[in-house]
């Protein structure tokens, strides 16, 4: 299971206080958490309303400062993400492109001859499609570009996009329709989601966050932005991954016990 | 979901001990507590070596003091079960009978023309069978015998047998796959489980239990004996209920969580 850690976001508030403050501990704190919590990227994400490049630069720079681990370079502004790109050590995850306006035709190019990995959301200029007919539909004209570019599938990570369940009653069914095609149509490529989307407006949100990633994991999702803190949420993935045959005598997840990634903290 | 509250059962020190000592206080706090929880049925096993039918009839008595839920008679023995079926005050289920020895063929005539429902295991005397196929000839079998006795398909509670997932990489898989075609042979029919015996030998039981409990409603299990005081798992039952889309606008989730059936101890 490939973990976007989500905790550097300027929209959580705590977050914005400490850019607004310059506060590079608390940054770098969220970083570290993150990675020992057993994150596979951290995702930074400025969502201020000016200067979001230096932002991401102070943000990039101060992560990188306390852990290894590759970036997700988290904007709406394909700019604002291929100006923040020569900041990092190493290719990372780009967040995101999608259907909509010029992203494609600004990222695939840049990306096309790197290492670098990229979120594709299942929407476009028309918004969320309602059916899993036409979220596919974005999905084709997605893998289409990423052809011409040469992109592999097994670099991308498509978002058939998390609605919310308290409006939407088929919204687990419809994702699990679009996921498993994907999945069929490209074994390789990667399914992602927000997980904690799910359970707006709902009450006791972990308890359907944890459902829904179990569900959506059985049909095909390999990736998902998340807090990797969530214990809980952690010890679901590694439960889940054993029972869908994935972890041979559950050696992986009894490791990750060992280590703490989840269970009663030692 | 039709939860059979598994507290009761001598097996377990605590109601060993309170069997030993007359203790019918404590049996009737079990009783209470579970149907608080949101059980169906409460399930009375006295799992002693003498004077099993003196002892469910203690038990029965006790919860019927408390609880107008109706009473699994949980016995490996059908002379057991059929002698405690008398001191019901009304039709309950009978747990279990199997493919072994003449479980059926001592229950089923006894329930053939009332309203109790029944637990069928799949397994026979050849033990617990290793393939799906061979559960599945199993089922094929109680089937028939069900049929010979007019017991209605939705009258039954058919257990596939979980496995510890710690020696059996597709425990769950193979579960699934019976799980599936049963469901699909006779819509109406119920399938159940023990939900715990998934978590055998691993550490942190109870987040395998919960996933467990998540991907076995997705494959078709609409049953299952587990405790309901615990809170997680009743909370994963109502939200897996809501996101496989057989909850309207989550109604029933959310009125589940301000009854204080899940989530934080009000």
């Amino acid at each position: 299971m490939i973990i976007i850690g989500e905790k550097i976001n300027g929209s959580i508030p705590s977050v914005a206080k400490a850019i607004a403050e310059k506060n590079g501990e608390w940054i770098k704190d969220l970083a570290k958490k993150q990675t020992e919590a057993g994150a596979t990227y951290i995702d930074v994400c400025a969502s201020v309303e000016v200067g979001e490049v230096e932002t991401l630069h102070w943000l990039i720079d101060l992560v990188q400062e306390v852990t290894d681990l590759p970036i997700a370079i988290d904007s709406p502004s394909p700019d604002a993400i291929i100006a923040a790109m020569p900041f990092v050590n190493k290719p990372g995850l780009i967040n995101s492109v999608s259907g909509e306006g010029d992203k494609i035709a600004k990222i695939f190019p840049v990306i096309a001859d790197t290492e670098w990995e990229c979120v594709a959301l299942c929407c476009d200029d028309t918004g969320i499609p309602k059916t899993p007919e036409d979220r596919l539909r974005v999905f084709a004209h997605i893998m289409e570009e990423a052809n011409k570019y040469g992109i592999d599938p097994s670099r991308l990570h498509i978002d058939p996009l998390v609605e919310m369940l308290c409006t939407t009653d088929d919204a687990m069914a419809n994702l699990g329709v679009v996921m498993s095609s994907i999945k069929e149509q490209y074994p390789t490529i990667h399914v992602t989601g927000a997980v904690s989307n799910i359970s707006f407006n709902l009450p006791y949100r972990k308890i359907v966050n944890l459902c829904f990633m179990v569900l959506a994991m059985n049909a095909g999702l390999d990736s998902a932005i998340f807090d990797p803190t969530n214990r809980d949420l952690m010890g679901a993935v590694f439960a889940t991954e054993a029972l869908l045959g994935m972890d041979d005598f559950c050696m992986e997840y009894i490791t990750a016990y060992r280590e703490g990634l989840f269970g009663p903290i030692k």
